[in-house]
């Protein structure tokens, strides 16, 4: 189930990928590598499928499941002051998810991370020091992702 | 478990929000009323939490059942070219859903309905036409997501 045109059905196969966090049978996790928004994880199914209601409910539930295991270990590692969660596709029709960490010195807070900077009063030291906490944090974050994500799947 | 200053946990009671289509225990389903979107519904659980996995996996579950079903019905009723999923709350952190009905001639598409309007170049005309044509059958919309969302919730 692939399409020839579509990016998110030819990911380069592991481990030639630098962005791949977990690749498992039915989907992957990948670290977004958006310097302005560290920590910003995408889950893609594997399949070339539009919607949510394309998929099987059992499916469906699969696939929630990791978004919020994503969640679970973006909140314990990074503690953001709020997570989007996303699914759009308007740009790549291929079924996939957005976990956004979110901080209120961020780029866009409280706006969209695809809403236009908003925030051009906060200083960008201090943005720009948060940010390479955070940034400093990945490591962990994308270790305990791992560690969670393959006691998740069968 | 509400928050006095959060204006998700004071809507008005029904019937006297003319955006209300189902009231839950739980949960309620709005018409977003976005006059650029018609048909953009979201659903708000009744409870003040911030995040999805502030919530018992039950509820999670529960959730997402009726935000799928909302797609569902969409899909169904409105035959969007994409569906939007997203749980942001940058500006009300109290835990929302919107289901977006997405078509490749609205003012924002391909990029997401918080970017601001992109596709100067599409006739206005062509595009109010769409939307009238699409808002005219909102009534058939909510009518049989009322009769799902019923038939879902114990």
């Amino acid at each position: 189930m692939t399409q020839p045109a579509c990016p998110l059905c030819h990911l380069p196969p592991p481990p030639a990928d630098s962005a791949l966090l977990y690749a498992h049978p039915r989907w992957r996790v990948v670290d977004a590598q958006e310097p302005s928004f560290p920590g910003f994880t995408r889950i893609i199914w594997r399949d070339h499928v539009q919607e949510m209601t394309d998929l099987p409910v059992s499916d469906q539930q699969e696939l929630m499941t990791v978004v919020l295991a994503v969640e679970t270990v973006m909140r314990q590692k990074l503690s953001p002051d709020k997570i989007n969660l996303a699914s759009l596709g308007n740009q790549v029709p291929h079924l996939h998810w957005h976990v956004i960490p979110r901080w209120q010195d961020d780029a866009s807070f409280p706006q969209s991370v695809w809403t236009p900077t908003v925030q051009p009063a906060i200083a960008d030291t201090a943005r720009l020091a948060r940010q390479t906490a955070i940034t400093r944090c990945l490591p962990e974050y994308h270790q305990a992702l791992i560690n969670r994500l393959k006691n998740l799947s069968p």
